[in-house]
């Protein structure tokens, strides 16, 4: 009763456009294994562009957001949207960027028992509203991230962050995308050092 | 009382990168008009670059899906997601690809009630699970679209336009993005004859 | 792929009693055109009879409301209830009233993002309120009417335009009530002076 | 702690419209005492004469459904509404109509456990659907009711009296309509004989 | 159409186990019939005793709460979990309770329309939270019903009870349990004196 | 930020009953440490002693249901309710009984798209039912499950954990328990053999 990886055909990586494949093997490089997101998506290579492009602006680059706390929002959001490729795979990322192996699992379930800061859960009380009722954002909403710290800038990052892994759980729940086995123990035991 | 183009401050055109320009121009030379999405997003280069790739791999690439089709999704999308921006501009282009000026209006409200076939309903249906549970999305959907003639590459098409569009109401809904007002008339009148 | 005015059949205007007939060629002579719910109402001469004294008692009488307030009540409950006859018919009626061109479609799809006052926003959010949790309205959505200078005639006049309103949305729902082709148009292009 | 019969002032029987007055007193004759709602409405005679003109049209008029029918309606959508005055007054009513102290309990709580036929049942299936999500109602709804014998006269008398009822709830929820103490105990006793 | 006490079968009296049938003639010594819940969970002796061990460590012991204002609490959680019979059993036992024949319906229809104390309604509010959103239940709860004179003990108390008429609303739908007839009467007619 | 155990005290193992003791000495003989349920309901020794009653009867007898199947039903149910303790600690259960590293997370985040067979999908799909909308289990939901050769008292037991569950899931979020830190490792890593 195992799900396969996709609904979709996996092209071969030798048929896949140059960058693709490029992308691919670096990843697989830097994490010893290619997450199945990158293998569902080179179905379709230009989605697969615009889609990392997209998740590199937003997850890459300087922000006011540090990159565990991107990794909060992608986790509560695909909580919400019961994603489970998204959760299993962006909770091993932020387990690890986080150095807290709980850390995932709480977010996930209920951010707000998790082990967090009141600025954390106040930038996820945000995202739970762009995520599942994004017509009632306003100036409430604003001033409330202000109140923590957060300016426009952050609040612009927390907005596009939800909406991206929307999309991106939206995408994974479609076509039953399954998260890669790794993912599962990933961040969960503290590494024995040599 | 009238609301601006977003919250976010938006850069004159000089100042923006070359592609972004160029883009602009392009689209305002098309239109007669910058549609105000390009220049919302232009607060963002990279991302502005990421979405309108997104947005061209699945709308001007050819489809099992019709032009006007794909903007149904996008009209109902953005009904059930209540965003204004969406609704508007998008119900524009919908009236003016299907040279219908009902349409937008009735797929806004509740396609149900729209003027369209019964394959269209179907996939409407599709769309609108994507949208609001895609967690439940399965096997029984993907055979009511087979049902109606749209093979696994349309069902893929119709997830990802309402994901696409899902991301871009948030953004829409939490930047407070607000439609031009050229939009609200466009396709509603018949053009007349030299 | 046309639908038909009502699921239901339409008299001829020469089998209605008389009282029907004078107020559907009243309102012929005065709008050019017979609003599909006074046929779709006529199919029961009685329940014509009550559903627009009661639309009369609200929306004609004086009140603390302008004509185009109340409209603007009827076209965010009718978005709220999905009803495509209700937001087509009273959106051309409400831009008609407000001399706004861009209103309906604002107020229809996410009234906060609309061009409309603090006070405004105030009475829809009371409306809202009435349209889908009417067991929740208690003293501090009556305060917060106040607060915008609405006394308790206002209030109730809020309340029972949503809650007849509501009526009227269930009812075109259930017989798949069409709107008339022209109200899509009306009140959105300036009128040309001589 | 006890709430009084409106938030809104009762005006006093000597200074009602002679129509009200009498409709009035003809029903304190006829139950002993004035329902509430005729006080409360009575606050605006033009609002009074057309609800009791709509619910006369429904309510006594010959149909497909018995008395006792169109009560079970009247209760399921207040119990779905949450609307204490229609439970308790209309709840008395159903148990008088159809000679059953228990029937009114069961379809204001839960319909689907209540003593009712499966025809009955169907009724209630199709006025709950009319009553939260009539956007949706369509071909199938009519046709399961079309299995049970009800056609389209049936169907819409049910659709209109969740209409008409969930307008009254909505009236009697945001004006905190008080039900009479007398409807509480009404019909659950079977009358001694002399 | 008398659906009857349980989709699953009820053992008699004589063959279930000593502990069971003393409790059910105590009860039945003390009502004068034996509640159908005694005899439902009677097929299961073990959850039986689970049962009313639970229910006799929150119900019986002394508490800040008072048994009417538990009752109340029962009472709310079943009406909005649309349990038939906990709302006519337990809506007796608090008629009984508070002397009082209106409270019952009130609670269980709408209790912010009830005849209770700010307190009181404070206690429900809680329970509410706890009953439809518990994930969401955090210190503005407990600080919003120490305001009222609630303590941490007092606040267990009502998720407590809350928690497990949960359970038995569950239950009590899953199997169909019907209330005895009995109840639907009992604390609605003032008792006369000798 | 670090949350404590529970918002309530815990008591001194000492100072406990000795029923209380000898069970929480059991668990931690068994295990290796004390399941913070255990120690959060120590604050009320009758309701620890009920819960811990209802969970044996149902989780420890023989039934048509195997351990793990159980405990798919708790994890699902937990994740339905949102409740982090639950989650965690019946995850690592689960894990433990299927000796499966991965289903854990897959069932409590969506069971549609975890490794089980399809009488375990109907299985949950029943489940979630009595979870969220118990008040419509009827007929129908029964005859699935006999589909998949679940016979009334399958029924039953999925019927009554889902309900204890809820109940254990409403108070673990309303004390804001937490789960133990071991949880979260259980059952992930393979047991290296001597």
């Amino acid at each position: 009763m195992t799900h396969p990886i996709s609904r979709y055909p996996i092209p071969a990586l030798a048929d896949l456009p140059d960058d693709l494949r490029a992308r691919i093997l670096e990843v697989q490089e830097k994490s010893g294994f290619v997450p199945n997101v990158f293998l569902a998506f080179s179905h379709r290579p230009d989605e697969f562009r615009a889609f990392f492009a997209y998740h590199d602006a937003l997850m890459l680059k300087p922000s006011g957001l540090t990159k565990g706390e991107k990794e909060m929002i992608v986790v509560a959001t695909s909580g919400a949207n019961d994603c489970l490729y998204c959760v299993v795979a962006h909770g091993a990322i932020l387990r690890i960027y986080e150095k807290n192996p709980l850390l995932a699992d709480q977010v996930a379930v209920n951010y707000r028992k998790a082990d967090i800061t009141p600025r954390q859960k106040a930038m996820l009380d945000f995202a739970m509203k762009v995520c599942v009722d994004s017509a009632a954002v306003g100036d409430a909403d604003y001033a409330a991230l202000r109140e923590h710290g957060f300016d426009d800038e952050d609040a612009w990052d927390i907005a596009a962050i939800t909406a991206l892994f929307g999309l991106s759980n939206r995408m994974a729940n479609a076509t039953s995308m399954r998260p890669n086995d790794e993912f599962y123990l990933l961040g969960r035991v503290p590494k024995s050092k040599p």
